[in-house]
């Protein structure tokens, strides 16, 4: 199998060419636009997905709204459309604020266009070296060769790079740290059955999809040496908000005496929020548990309950592993 | 909405009547036969579902094999079929050696089908005792009216009666014990939003389905007060085992200071197992995991691991509600 034949995301003669997630692994289609609406969408539709790569996407977006008749007016709809896809993923304030700064510093300029895209391709860069570094530092987190488990997509797809959580696994792989790969399919988009095998594929390394409520079984079997997920928001004091069934995973893996990792770039830490009490927690549509690719798994009129989050307190979180360094219980990030 | 307006089987006319859970709720399909064989196949096919459903159909199927052309041969061959559909549910077992215990004493009987029939009703009618008992004493469980979380399906359709767990929860909402049910999808089959949504909505009963990974975040926001699920198969120590994801939550409870109770006829308790380390764990196809209504989900080339059961240690549940009664840790069910 060919390693590194797909991307989530590239500039390319001024327009942002992505994969649509939805479509994996079935199909493997790009699609290539400048509308900063047709961005947004994405994101909201989750072909665009992961907070990393909704933060660099969105910052290219913002960008290319000043690509044609720009204005004030344009660049101000653009940022408070883009801001409002997806409430959780601190990444996606971040980098629409990166550009928002850059835009005001530069507004009377000719040139703002070039600028605010030579700034959307810094922060694609930088997240691109955030992710390498994630990788580095987190090999030190294998004490022996590992069976680990992870959770949704974490990896090029999720990311500007070669992965947050998927990149610890894959270097710790190419290492020879890391023996198998359990992937949770990861209800209800199944971003670990579509995306995250689809990955586990591409870099040959051995794994098998399981249903999210199969970990416990194979932790009390002894079959998985630790956990790592990603995170969509951590708190100042560690508490970390990702995707629904994280939080579960956390309590299992301190009941079974399992370390329970997250990795995450340093900009996914949002100071301004003391704990995870604070974190708005997203509600999606019904149809995500009633319908399979828009046919009817059971009756649309039934009562659903659809978080698409949770939040892990930082107490059951063994170390958080940054591309500056891994920070461990209890969480200070401003050593 | 009509309450009771719907079986899981019925002997009528010398022939069996199901209904086809796999097209539920998007169909109410009934199939009518006298084939051991397609019955057979109904529980392979998961049409006729739940333990002590399975029970039933099963000893229903081999008294039928003695309705034309009757042989010991063609019973034995039906005993065989029969037996070898599931291996997890005791009440399977159970079942057909008590139509077997029958068929050895008669054997030499003109009417050993009349008597086959006889004793296949006497079961259905015992296991529907068996579902009202289980939902009277279930009732003293309930310390304050609760918010109730459940697994998989155990109402009506799933049993010969009104239902275990299901029952029990019915019965406490009748009382005004039981305020709202959060329902699990309970993947890979999704009995959950499937068919115990049906039953809810037939019963009026409050709720909302969730994905199978909520659970432990509801827990946290204070909205689960107990968990009640089935069982498949109980050790004679207590350990029981039942549809994945039922461990998860014994370790939800277990953490966040939940009851945790199962419900299940005495019938499933297999005393000649003393503990869950000798009870087989079905392992089921990967096309659960990969397809949905015969559509490619994810690719079907992929690894999974679709464990279909496992096993919750004694230690973590608060209580087995039987139709004897409500048995408590150390489990001891001679007394």
């Amino acid at each position: 199998m060919i390693v590194n034949d797909y991307f989530s995301m590239k500039l390319l003669d001024e327009q942002l060419h992505f994969i649509d997630q939805t479509k994996l692994p079935i199909k493997e289609e790009y699609i290539r636009t400048d509308s900063y609406e047709r961005i947004a969408v994405a994101i909201e539709r989750l072909e665009i997905r992961g907070a990393p790569a909704i933060g660099v996407a969105a910052a290219y977006a913002l960008a290319l709204s000043t690509k044609n008749n720009f204005s004030e007016n344009i660049f101000f709809t653009a940022y408070h459309r883009l801001i409002s896809t997806r409430p959780t993923a601190v990444n996606l304030s971040w980098a629409l604020n990166e550009i928002r700064n850059c835009f005001e510093q530069n507004r009377n300029s000719e040139k703002v266009y070039d600028l605010l895209i030579a700034k959307a391709v810094e922060i694609n860069n930088s997240e691109f070296q955030a992710c390498e570094n994630i990788g580095e530092n987190g090999l030190a987190i294998f004490m022996k060769k590992s069976k680990v488990l992870t959770h949704c997509n974490t990896g090029r797809l999720a990311t500007a790079g070669e992965g947050t959580a998927f990149n610890v696994i894959k270097k710790g792989f190419n290492k020879n740290l890391v023996s198998f790969v359990y992937a949770d399919e990861t209800r209800p988009l199944f971003q670990g059955s579509r995306l995250t095998a689809f990955e586990l594929e591409k870099n040959n390394i051995p794994y098998k999809v399981i249903t999210d409520s199969t970990a416990a079984h194979l932790m009390k079997l002894g079959e998985i040496d630790l956990v790592i997920t990603g995170a969509d928001r951590i708190a100042a004091n560690g508490d970390s908000a990702n995707k629904i069934g994280t939080y579960n995973l956390a309590v299992l893996c301190s009941f079974h005496k399992i370390p329970f990792f997250i990795a995450a770039p340093f900009s996914t830490i949002d100071k301004k929020i003391s704990s995870g009490n604070e974190i708005i927690i997203e509600l999606r549509k019904s149809e995500e548990l009633s319908m399979i690719n828009r046919i009817e798994l059971t009756s649309s009129k039934y009562e659903f309950l659809n978080y698409a989050f949770d939040v892990t307190p930082s107490e059951l979180i063994t170390g958080i592993i940054t591309d500056e360094k891994i920070f461990s219980f209890p969480y200070n990030f401003n050593e």
